[in-house]
């Protein structure tokens, strides 16, 4: 089968930039004077040199600028509304592709009470999205009441295992908190990639690297990280220890010392 | 990307006349023997050189004579189910480009129960507009058991950005009242314009220029309003002020000297 | 735009023979021995020099003759389930046609729960309708749990503006009681032609062509009637009652005297 | 209008033999080891000159041998779900013309919370059948919460009445006890055909013979028999005792006489 | 008509190796270290001579050898969303085909609140998948609040009934626990084969063949079995063991032999 992801990876690896926190979270949750701009998260995306930028649509079709290959989230929602999580497809394949996307992400939410209506548009999208020569990318995150833990070891792999079983190119998933239960994750995905979700803003830049550094060690193929670079006050600095690890396979002292005293 | 508001915009300002309250509120809540009549609205439209008309599809089949720029309101609702709101899609977007539109406006209730369903509609639609050369418009309107005060900052600015990311060309909101959290919705729409919901008739004028002056000031692009102006015993006058403000930066003070004494 | 119900009237007024009750309510609710067979309505109608009949698909397959203009009613739900009401699509426009209808009629329950599911049927049956060259009639009914009163003027004029909003050619709307808050429903609905929807067989005759009477000096253009008609055991004598009102402009004294004694 | 039940009728009269009792109600409450078997309901079929067979679309392509007229019934449900009923299409009417069938059955759950989804799915499948040349019979059956008693006269009328306006070639009825309140039903059905539905086996075949007399006596077209026939230990003769009734207008007394002793 | 399932048949009898675990109960409850690897299992498969293998869409995708026969799972869901169950289609029978499949699986949860829809999309996939040469396999499982027991020998003939009224080429389904009852399930599918459901591993090796010889001896075609393989240390012995019993007719005893001491 053709690798779909190969445009987002370097040596079979990536380093994604999200930026879909302003629906999924509302701005004034996660953004600043500067990262609630695009342009701005462009610029990091272009200067630090990541192998992706994940949007949505709108945003996509104001600020895009081709320079950093570009993932489209077809799927979203607020964090306003209560109940069983359910986000459903706002933006077709075809527009994607024509908006420069080389992939498209849509986020399945395991265990949802809506889960089929997810699994049977994912199944769909990614149909029509190898048809026309993009990546088909699962966010898998179980939620909903009939999920206790989102970040057990159990159900991160069962997320990505869902995630290969319904034709992903790569998941996106939470980590589990060390390299030994994330290594069971990332043999459920196959041979799909495993991202890890970069997660809200660590408390230490040490921190958030040996999470990394624990998901490289257990096989996997990358990050997509937003927060933890862009709310960043040195965002290109952090993008440099990382890639260091993710892309260069090195320790976490060596990534630490991308960042000026 | 093609500015699809220009024909709805001078000197990238606008202020465009909302007519669809007989459907979302009911003509006995807000018209009286006048304003009842679409003919009344257009004549103001028309004297009061408004950049733009929103009506539903009904009122501009049988009503509407091309004078001002039109907008077509493709969902809609009336004010008397409980529950969670939701308004779906009644009039495609060709038939209302075949009316003579040059935009279409779609209401997002955001935080709703039914806000996939919404977010869904309106994604097709701003890319059917898009292709026939319309633009799309959305009234970002967070409502619903979730919500609990819609015109907080946050919530706002939630609002815009959401219509930004879901690829709106401008997005209609309400006012946070004042400027300074008003910037930061507007912020948070980035190049999508932004217009302020006019919203129930205000107690005195300068009340409600005072609003209208704190959009302008924060960077907003105008005003869609009804009722301040329909309902206004004045109405000409009303539209005459709120162009100094919107269309020629003038001050309130400025503004109140367009009402006769 | 084009007259759509300009087959179904005469001097711009209309009255319609009503059959669908045995649908909506049930035969042994409405129907006698005689009225139960669709060729005795037939017979009234023709004799009766109604401007139009109102069938549903089914009864127009098996019964229509063409020699009165018909309506054929393409959605409809029983008496018998509770909740919510909601009536869906049975028959399409094109199929209406091809049995020689030349408008159809769609019942919108506003305020019911399912409101949106009709005014969105509704809107593509209007465009649907006017391409092919039929008119689109809107029964809009408010009911539901948040309906107190379905017949207080404000909810009546409610359901008349939103007919037009929603593109109707006419609305079939209740009674108000008096011609003063009639007219105001007859007002909101702008230049949808407002027909009143005759209900169950009046206490006498006299107090029906009251009400008819009310409805034409409020500016109606005429009566949806089934049961005062096919109920009654004279009813082409009160055809021709209702026509003196209704097309004629005579009064309800002169009316009466088309009864024999 | 083409009669499309011709190929089920006899001088207008018609007994079909159904056999969809397996999905319905299960092979453990229906079947024997004999009546399990599709092929014992053939012979019978065709020996016992019914004039018409219904069977689901599966039972159809692997057992149906073209020897009598086909009925496939193109929706159906187990009685394993609680809560309202409902049975959505599961077989194209061009499927089941491809497996030979001039006509398609229906179920509408009359009264069901989910009626509109069976009169909207009626609808559509009738205008197919028909435009395929096939007949469209509904086996109207009230049921759900709402429904005290479905065998009442009042209820069987109105199911009867229902399938009428439907647009039903014919509808398959619960009988109602006695011939005079089933003449109701059959007056309330117009010129659509109207079957018995046989129902679960009678004590005595008097008994069940006294129903079907009854059926022709109010003016019926015949019978849908299952259980009546095939559970029973002589279902040639029954069926041969059914057809002195329901074609040839023979008495009961002469129909038992085709029993041997 | 065309026996879709031959493929899949030596001498009519064939044992499939089933693996869509990984979706329907995750990776940490059925895999360990060996059978997470997809590679692993076609390994199995291949050496092992089943007769066919069944994927979901993603494992075959980037797994699939095309050396056994191929059945794609067109549906599945995960073990983690509480409520009736529902699995909707998340592969087109079209894309199926693509793939290398001679056969597409689905599973009907029986009994559920949302029985209609699978039972619907199931009577679409098997059309297609006949009008594509494909053969369409039932997945019966009766399940859900109104289901005390799934494997009760009335609900298990009850869905082998209904996959063979649902036109399904093959039905899997539970077994009784005996083969006097399986026979009844056995009848009651008709000429569409029968498969067990391999289940959770057996206690002990002649446990599970006693099951499978119970099956054979009631007139089933053969089994679909996972975990009592792919997770047995000797897994080419307990398919060789099954192959004498299902393939060749042979006792448990001579069954047994099969395994190395």
């Amino acid at each position: 089968m053709k690798d779909f992801m190969s445009p987002f990876l370097t040596n079979e690896k990536g380093i994604l930039l999200a930026y879909d926190q302003g629906l999924e979270h509302g701005p004034s949750k996660d953004f600043n004077e500067k990262s609630v701009d695009p342009k701005y998260i462009l610029e990091i995306a272009e200067k630090g040199k990541f192998t992706g930028i994940i949007f949505q649509k709108g945003v996509a079709e104001k600020y895009y600028d081709g320079k950093v290959p570009l993932i489209i989230k077809i799927n979203g929602k607020t964090s306003l509304p209560k109940g069983e999580p359910l986000a459903t497809q706002n933006c077709s394949v075809r527009h994607a592709k024509a908006l420069g996307a080389q992939a498209v992400g849509y986020t399945i939410y395991l265990g949802s009470a809506h889960e089929h209506i997810m699994l049977q548009e994912f199944g769909q999208i990614q149909a029509e999205a190898h048809e026309l020569g993009l990546a088909a990318i699962a966010w898998v995150y179980p939620r909903g009441e009939a999920i206790a833990n989102d970040s057990s070891p159990e159900i991160v792999a069962y997320a990505a295992r869902a995630g290969l079983e319904a034709g992903a190119d790569a998941v996106k998933i939470k980590y589990t908190g060390d390299p030994q239960t994330f290594r069971w994750a990332v043999k459920s995905a196959g041979t799909a990639k495993v991202f890890m979700s970069g997660g809200p803003k660590a408390p230490t830049d040490e921190a958030f690297l040996k999470q990394v550094k624990g998901v490289m060690d257990a096989g996997g193929s990358g990050l997509a990280v937003g927060r933890n670079v862009w709310q960043h006050d040195r965002p290109l600095e952090m993008a440099a220890a990382l890639k260091e690890i993710i892309l260069n396979g090195q320790t976490i002292e060596t990534a630490l010392k991308r960042f000026s005293k």
